[in-house]
């Protein structure tokens, strides 16, 4: 079955290039109300491909967001082996800031090896890839390695919140043996990569609210305390400006040390300073102070302002004193850390810190938990093996840096290992403007899959 | 010669409305390039107006931008006579959110005791009252009692570009030895105001650049610096969030103490805090420690944050260190303080304080001068007497909080003392939906305007 699969993967790329293209031009994003149809699109065209392929058991479900896409096939084999059940989502990040874009978000642009799109690489491309290792399977044998569960959902970039009552409510129809998904970047090109855990977050809105209208500067300046003023100063208040460690009462006390064995596997990634300064083309390299930099962005935790909304932003001048102005910030957390308990905490300092002079407001939007795998697992060395065997070389194991709650979800729902593998690269620019996906990533990627059905079927 | 002015004026208030109507009808609005041939007929109106009166000498003279209406009086008796120079302008505020207007902006309506229009109060109103004043003692006893400059520009809603250069070109022709300007609002109908003073204002963007493009913050975050966690703390750093204090050094260096007499003038105004909690809705009044609210409004510089620009403000999350971070800043000046030193010291401030992590720019985009004026000088002394006569009252004198960068430029180029008095209300909604003016306070103007001319002629 192996031999068969790989050939057709090969003879079929431009195939599976079109057709992914089809599926990048839905602008599928996932966060603003107008798009709600395109999402459902989305949807519909990855249960079209599901069909086209083969799959017997391909369905829509309806959530009160976004729908999901479950599919199921039922090796006709003896029911001893194993079942997968692979993850992945349809949604996209918005494309803002719009004027950034030099190529189309939603017209996917071909330059040399590398496909210009919003989801190229996060995460139509990389579902495209495993999708098409299943494709290859049942057009050359007409079936699958191993049992394979499908759940595809649409609201992975705004914290899926419609996923997790689903996995509870069907956990029993999603019981397997190992959950994939293919949602994370390689190193380079010769670094592939096995993620053997992921920070939690906590996505919270700080609303300060002053006087009850918008107030001239000039007429009421030093009368009223001003909400930007009083945010930018309990902003300021949150992290340390020379260790940049975060300043909330206990944010650390639950943080969990890295074992020697645990530092030196984080050691060998090429995560160095040049890297870093290459890839994000900052001045220098910041973060909190004594740890290295393959550390902080994986198994630190952290604090960023991602903007603030209110007042005046347009060009010139205008002299208001606004009545409300509104901080996004969010935290990266490490094992042991808890969404909820960071809130609380967070919350708390905020108001002790809050002069009377204003009205103070803290809102959690997204809260994910961390987690941290076992990648000694079996299901987790298949894909070491079936990486090696697709990109020629052998898998570096790191932290994740993002946060993907649906595997802290998944592990606690339905009870079984999960193996996180990608095909993205660091400057595929997911999230910002000019998002890009690396074609021959693509086409390893789908062969890397079509190898780890094939070994997580022996396990 | 003053009876049968305030009596001609008594006499006239139905032809002086009717005449001021016609004016307000002109949608002289200086911003939007679609209304400069009303701006000009607005000039021509105003122009027309005085020839009809009987001044001799009226002319509409070009500029770069909107024209500008020039007149002179020269009193045939001795030449002895002090010449009072008076300035106004004709240019009004756009009319946006047009839906907000319950009365068409550009067809007065009268209810009652009160005129809506879109300049009614600033400052057609109030010009039309003085040269009423004018009026009245031409066509009584044939001439005025000083000798009289008009200066009327278009511009004074766009900050006069075009009026600054024309001062300092035209300082010779426009010697006078007062500048009476009539452009304000008294406290209410029994409390008409003398203003002393007016803030400075520095006008400053602050840029922080890190990450050459936005960044995901899983991928990157604690990683690099973010510019917006990094512009917090910046400006968190300028005002001390107990007392509210500027922390730019040197800032208060420059800062001209109060003199017990000057304390004590401003004491007499009823700027309380139950007015201010009023007027503003906050929950409670703030800005610097140590000053009462009158002071702190008027005498007492600040620091205020108008908006930041950057980063991610739209519905829901997004996770974004964002590239860059702008926030838009201005701090109110107060006598000996100047924009440019102000300008230079925040400037050196924030380069000391940056991280090496991130890029700073600070750029200055708008700067006014403080002003203080004699409030004993006989030319506003003059005026406190003319109010007492006109409205029955006598005036408070107050520093006004916000800038006029007209006055320090007329004191500075024309070497005289400027005399500020108003008809306005501060329920007036200039600058906002639904302007109006209260007629009594019209006639009472024109009244106050004929006895000021009288009792300026004997100084």
């Amino acid at each position: 079955m192996l031999d068969p699969a790989l050939d057709y993967a090969r003879a079929n790329r431009q195939t599976h290039l079109s057709r992914l293209c089809h599926w990048l031009r839905i602008p599928s994003i996932s966060t603003t109300p107008e798009h709600s149809s395109d999402v459902r699109r989305a949807a519909e065209f990855a249960a079209q491909y599901l069909r086209d392929m083969g799959m017997p058991d391909v369905e829509i479900r309806e959530t009160t967001g976004h729908p999901i896409v479950y599919a199921r096939y039922a090796n006709p084999q003896p029911s001893n082996l194993p079942t997968l059940l692979i993850y992945g989502h349809f949604d996209v990040q918005p494309t803002d800031p719009e004027d950034e874009w030099t190529r189309p978000p939603f017209e996917p642009t071909l330059e040399g090896e590398t496909l210009y799109a919003r989801g190229a690489s996060d995460d139509k491309g990389q579902v495209f890839a495993v999708l098409a290792a299943l494709e290859s399977y049942l057009k050359t044998s007409g079936r699958l390695p191993v049992n394979v569960k499908i759940l595809l959902e649409g609201e992975e970039e705004i914290t899926s919140p419609s996923l997790f009552p689903y996995l509870r409510a069907h956990a029993d129809e999603l019981t397997a043996d190992a959950i994939l998904i293919a949602d994370q970047d390689m190193l380079d090109p010769q670094h592939p990569v096995i993620m053997w855990g992921v920070r939690g977050n906590l996505y919270a809105e700080i609303e300060v609210r002053g006087p009850a209208h918008d107030l001239h500067s000039g007429t009421f300046g030093g009368g009223v305390d001003n909400p930007f003023n009083v945010l930018v100063r309990l902003l300021a208040a949150l992290q340390d400006g020379e260790t940049r460690r975060v300043l909330i009462p206990g944010f650390y006390d639950s943080v969990e040390e890295l074992t020697d064995e645990e530092r030196a596997l984080i050691a060998q990634a090429p995560i160095h300073d040049g890297v870093g300064l290459y890839l994000t083309g900052a001045p220098a390299l910041g973060g909190e102070t004594g740890y290295p930099l393959a550390e902080r962005v994986s198994v630190r935790p952290t604090f960023e302002v991602h903007g603030i909304a209110g007042g005046f932003t347009g060009a010139g001048s205008k002299t208001v004193i606004p009545a409300k102005a509104t901080a996004k910030v969010s935290m990266r957390l490490v094992p042991r850390q808890t969404p909820d308990e960071v809130f609380e905490a967070l919350k708390s300092y905020l108001h002790f810190l809050c002069p009377p002079t204003v009205k103070l407001e803290v809102r959690a939007i997204g809260k994910a938990h961390p987690v941290k795998m076992d990648y000694q697992a079996p299901a987790v060395q298949a894909a070491a093996v079936s990486y090696e065997k697709g990109f020629g070389h052998k898998p570096i194991y790191l932290r994740g840096g993002g946060s993907l709650p649906i595997v802290y979800e998944m592990i606690e729902t339905l009870k079984a290992p999960v193996v996180m593998i990608g095909f993205g690269l660091p400057d595929d620019r997911t999230h910002s403007p000019n998002e890009k996906f690396f074609l021959p990533n693509f086409y390893r990627g789908i062969e890397t899959v079509i190898h780890y059905l094939d070994v997580f079927s022996k396990i």
